[in-house]
């Protein structure tokens, strides 16, 4: 594993949080490589946060932090996640981390974050971030042991994810809106291997939305369809993407993170 | 050329896909150095993004990326533009590129970027920033020429920019407004060294705007005329600013990026 | 002192200035490591900026910038700091650097930024972060001596802090809201080392702001009260915070910087 550390967080973009993160890396490990993937989650968006973190795909083996954490100061345990193809995944135990295993190879194990003697002291109650999370990404890569940071933990132990993945019965796919980009089209947890089993880019898909039924043509990029007028796309980062070309697609449905989209093959 | 990557991109400054293409480039060219200039352009703003880019100027010779690309997908062509002065200006067809030209030593050459093995693959069909415009930039740093991209083509044969220079006649200038920055002040079209042949700083202009005319005190900085009060000043990147003192000019004047002002020497 | 450079500004996140000054920085001093603070000070945000500032107690000893400037053109003076710790405060002499020597082991000295031999050349009359501050941090950070940029400053010829310390009276403080994060919290000009000479955890203060007169838990974190309740709880930045559990306390009680808030003692 190269000596990489991704910040994500829901503090915005403007937050003075995010270089002090960065210093304390630093100061622990002064030749790690870091990687804002994103600061702009919504505020406590669990489920957009586990979306973000799935991209770490596209960056090398590393140590992931994920500062979404409405539970901070309370019981809620910090956790570190291994997955199968080496990342740390580092936050929260409150589901955030786990979706983004799928896509890096599984689960592999977890450990408690419980060590003090990793920890940034004193600790703020309000800031774990700063004083768990990202000291125990340097700590990784300066070489500690997962094993050295607390018991380890089964992952039925963990809090539950935010999304599972979309189900799928004959013909037809029943997925969860999942995240919201800034263009405001949705993602769904629906992986581009299972939608290419049952669709494919040119098919023109029945669809059920917040009791709306209307038909969504399966495109390959959004000019193939009018200005103004809705697709499904593959996204571009492995799931697919409900989009209007040129437009809001949550403001034509008032759709929102956590809705349900009924996907049917035509007959 | 040192190995200077800059990227710029209407994504949102939250946006993960920022993260990823750097990792992309650091895959590709581990020493590039790599500058963030903006992913705050406005969705498809193409004259906004054209403003950005020519503020390159201030970094030092390199790659830059821009990633505003509303024809993403579609058959628009991906090319790479040299500079007079070496940088390699990298990005979609569309016209954003050429402006900045005239702020770096001219147009030299282009070339379209059609060979894949240049390209991250697969090519996502919505996401050319991160499979086929960053890796260009990169595969440039590591030293591939030009000429390897794909076929050269001519200036002519290039989608047209946003906006050309403004248009001066005797003792008018016809300009355009091609940018607003946070403050809500608008940027012109007019490059300060033709300002100065027409005009000097404490002269009175007679302008029209949006069916106003009013007097448009040309000044040093913002502190010369009473708050609240417009003025025009030579603005920090070369060109020229119309601007309130502590207030937002284009909530005064109802302006648009693309609206035309005529400012004329008084007698 | 490590060669460590923050950057602050109102100019916004996605403003183009921000990579400018980091290249004007590296063209100086190419080994320099920079940090971005914050550019999502509010515009003109002397006070918010201050409380910006102090949070540097977190990174490095270091060259730290400070670009809120609404007097940037007139007669007012760029300036550096010198603080106890070692650090090097830079920006316009408007009070903005004073309030964070107070974490910093205090005011040691200051000089003016007038050898223009330290500017980048020709100086921008609106845009001093780049062409004065930025390039002095660079210098300070290749070695040259504060006494190289102009004739010192005695603490008492510059402009005042927008802040000072809380007062304290037997049983009452009387505090200002200096600052408001992204989640509506505002933070009060009270060390927690002030604090808690006064009140300790668990407490709940009589409050009183902007004529509402309220009881105030004092806790360690918001979980301890329900949702929707306020509370005070120590910062992650050493200060004091008012907040509401998963909500924006300034809508509740429609405060804004610069209110002043008084906290006393139940009998």
């Amino acid at each position: 594993m190269e000596k990489i550390i991704s910040l994500s967080s829901d503090f915005g973009v403007d937050n003075k949080g995010i270089a002090v993160m960065e210093a304390v890396a630093l100061g622990i490990c002064p030749d790690v490589k870091i990687f804002n993937m994103s600061h702009g989650i919504p505020f406590f968006g669990i489920s957009q946060g586990a979306r973000v973190l799935e991209a770490v795909t596209y960056l090398p083996v590393g140590c992931h932090v994920m500062v979404v954490d409405p539970g901070v100061g309370t019981e809620r345990r910090g956790i570190v996640i291994e997955t199968g193809r080496g990342d740390k995944l580092i936050g929260p135990d409150n589901g955030i981390l786990l979706p983004a295993t799928r896509f890096l190879g599984g689960f592999k194990r977890a450990f408690q974050l419980k060590n003090d003697k990793y920890y940034r002291n004193p600790v703020s109650p309000v800031f774990h971030g700063r004083d768990v999370f990202t000291p125990a990404a340097a700590h990784i890569c300066n070489g500690v042991k997962l094993e050295e940071f607390g018991p380890e933990l089964k992952q039925e132990e963990l809090a539950q994810a935010p999304y599972v993945e979309a189900k799928v019965e004959g013909n037809k796919i029943t997925a969860q809106l999942i995240d919201i980009n800034n263009f405001g089209s949705p993602f769904l947890n629906i992986m581009q291997t299972v939608m290419h089993e049952l669709f494919k880019p040119g098919d023109v898909i029945k669809a059920s939305l917040n009791g709306k039924q209307f038909d969504l043509p399966y495109k390959r990029t959004y000019g193939e369809v009018k200005v103004g007028e809705v697709l499904l796309v593959d996204d571009d980062f492995g799931r697919v993407e409900l989009a209007v070309n040129q437009g809001f697609f949550i403001d034509k449905f008032n759709a929102k993170v956590g809705d349900t989209i009924m996907l049917e093959k035509q007959e």
